[in-house]
């Protein structure tokens, strides 16, 4: 049974990573024991109680077909507070969740042949979304202090004219970096003094351990494009994300979402607005915050004592993710058929991140802390580090 | 204030026709009186207590990000027997809405270039959607027995070659004929002959008033891609859709699906599977049937009393419109322009249906009758009436 899932796993993993999400929720339904491959938050701290009492309250009109909420973009815009950007209803575009911000953006702004500039290893829902265009993609490495920049500005100056940068400044997704702020404000000058618009994914920027840095889109409000989601802070079920634009994309945009899924789910965009109305959201974050940190410092910890030596991780300062890096005669495709088959432990390899299919990194895995309790955390990671050693 | 929305309107309908649902939203919402424009239900027969029951029930699961809800598909494979269709849940496919079903399709079938078959006056999000790309389109006409199979042979035969024929067989949007048996069977032998994928929409195929017929799917499980919705049957607001496609399609169509937006929302495929769990569909239909059936007659009858005596229009079987033809000197543009300004009346003028810009037919309207009281749709017929007076 492992083994056939397992599988098709490897099977989508070759032939297209596009799936990727899907099987490996499969997968986890069905046998994960530890789950440390997926970018779930803890169900632990959803406030169903609260969400209930949202929904309790509704009445007709929030079951009718309507415009986006107005009270909920409001609420958004003193969120966004909290991420030093400064913005108005008139910029808030509601979107199916994070992913349709993605898509959107890459539909406004791309189409075949065009450039763009992208990190080696990005999110796979981006991926997917630009593996739907044929695209010139100018790949960049990326440090602890996040995109090299210096790079990029290479390309720029030796000609390159890319339709968008994307980035992840937070918690990177596989990589777990942030953006120093040395980074963040050359990347935002050089992007402007070429004007190159800066997609900024952030679903993870309001889950910070230590510090919070400024958002790219704070440093130049009209140069960069937003995307924000309640699914990692509050619960993924109601799909509802936005894109903070400049107004003067807000019809073009407008006609993309029409014609692609009409609006965003009422119902979810009204409960949310009722939810924020009248519990403490600053207070969740908190909770969130505290309870994740300690969870990210279990596994480090624990990747300290079972892991190998030479084994390269970050403490990451935002996000769900620990990113490590083998020594390179380990394949971890091969590592997580064993974890997986053996001890039903779970993890992203890093061969499914790659931005172009030229990319191979077998070496590296992509951990996620918020989905596990302590124990199974500890557990989890020794078995992995007894298993590495196997190599 | 009602002039400038207006004008707003009417620039809309000028320049695009795609924020043209949305527009009139708008306009419903802060000056409509008598609101026949927009395809809502009628709020009053929303299971709202039963919703909330629902939401009571459900657990920390069921805010999670999930894999699309297997319960929900088999409560649609039994829902779908009552259409005549015999499935499985390999073979549904679940949307963000009947709207995306759309998307989904269009975007697996087609690309710039390919030829298609449309009639002339269809579906604004339908039309939205191929916008998207540049299409060699046929345009036929649609009788009162449906869209004109004869034409369409004659293009096949003459050499045309689509990739898709769209329609939608009962209740027309917007001209409200449901096909006659003979089309359907003429339609399924000609799309079968030259192997050309027919694409059923079928969000109004429940609501049928006198007889039910076969849906295109039931009589070639095979050929057609059946779209559905919840939307105009239980709630818009849940913004949950499914298309039943021949599963060697599945794969394609989830990685299509994946790479805009993920999943749909899980919140509301589980709400949606617990109601039907625990309440009876197929009463909470016969209920809406018998509901709106008063109210299209009552509408019947406004326009026999009230409109000139050479109006055009049928008693439809199914649906929530009923279309009206005017006399070729009347441009319903202005008279939505007087009717709204004057009385706050809407309903949707024909200029926004063409399916290519160059169709050009002013004097037809589409009023519907599920969304307004019985005195409403008295009164607001009797003021169209009066006001079709003054051309």
């Amino acid at each position: 049974m492992a083994s056939s899932v397992y599988n098709e796993f490897i099977d989508i993993n070759k032939v297209c990573s596009q799936s990727i999400i899907e099987k490996m929720l499969n997968i986890h339904k069905n046998q994960t024991k530890i789950p440390f491959a997926l970018g779930l938050p803890s169900s632990k701290f959803f406030p169903i109680l609260d969400i209930q009492k949202s929904v309790a309250t509704l009445t007709a009109d929030d079951f009718q077909y309507n415009a986006p909420s107005l009270n909920l973009k409001s609420h958004i815009v003193n969120l966004m507070q909290k991420r030093g950007v400064k913005c108005n209803t008139e910029q808030i575009f509601l979107t199916t969740g994070g992913q349709e911000g993605i898509s959107l953006l890459i539909k406004m702004f791309l189409k075949h042949n065009d450039q763009i500039i992208a990190e080696k290893l990005s999110y796979t829902g981006f991926i997917q979304a630009i593996n739907e265009i044929e695209l010139d993609i100018t790949i960049v490495n990326t440090l602890d202090s996040g995109i090299d920049v210096n790079e990029i500005h290479k390309h720029l100056q030796q000609g390159k004219r890319p339709k968008l940068i994307y980035v992840i400044t937070d918690g990177h997704n596989p990589l777990s970096v942030s953006m120093s702020h040395a980074t963040r404000l050359k990347l935002i000058s050089i992007a402007d003094q070429y004007q190159i618009p800066i997609i900024e994914d952030d679903p993870y920027g309001f889950l910070f351990y230590e510090n919070q840095m400024p958002t790219l889109k704070s440093l130049n409000p009209d140069g960069v494009f937003y995307i924000g989601t309640f699914s990692k802070i509050l619960m993924p079920a109601l799909k509802v994300g936005w894109i903070i634009l400049p107004e003067r994309y807000n019809d073009t945009l407008k006609n993309i979402k029409n014609s692609w899924d009409l609006n965003t789910a009422t119902f979810s965009q009204r409960v949310i607005a009722n939810f924020l109305e009248t519990n403490s959201f600053s207070n969740h974050l908190l909770i969130l915050r505290n309870e994740y940190k300690k969870l990210r410092d279990i596994m480090i910890c624990a990747l300290k004592d079972y892991f190998p030596k030479n084994a390269k991780y970050i403490i990451p300062n935002s996000g769900m993710f620990i990113w490590v890096e083998l020594n390179n005669q380990i394949n971890t495709n091969k590592l997580l058929e064993i974890s997986l088959q053996e001890y039903g432990i779970t993890f992203m390899p890093s061969s499914v991140f790659g931005v172009t299919k030229d990319i191979k990194l077998i070496n590296g895995m992509r951990l996620n802390f918020t989905n596990c309790n302590p124990e199974e955390i500890i557990y989890g990671i020794e078995i992995l580090g007894k298993l590495i050693s196997r190599f």
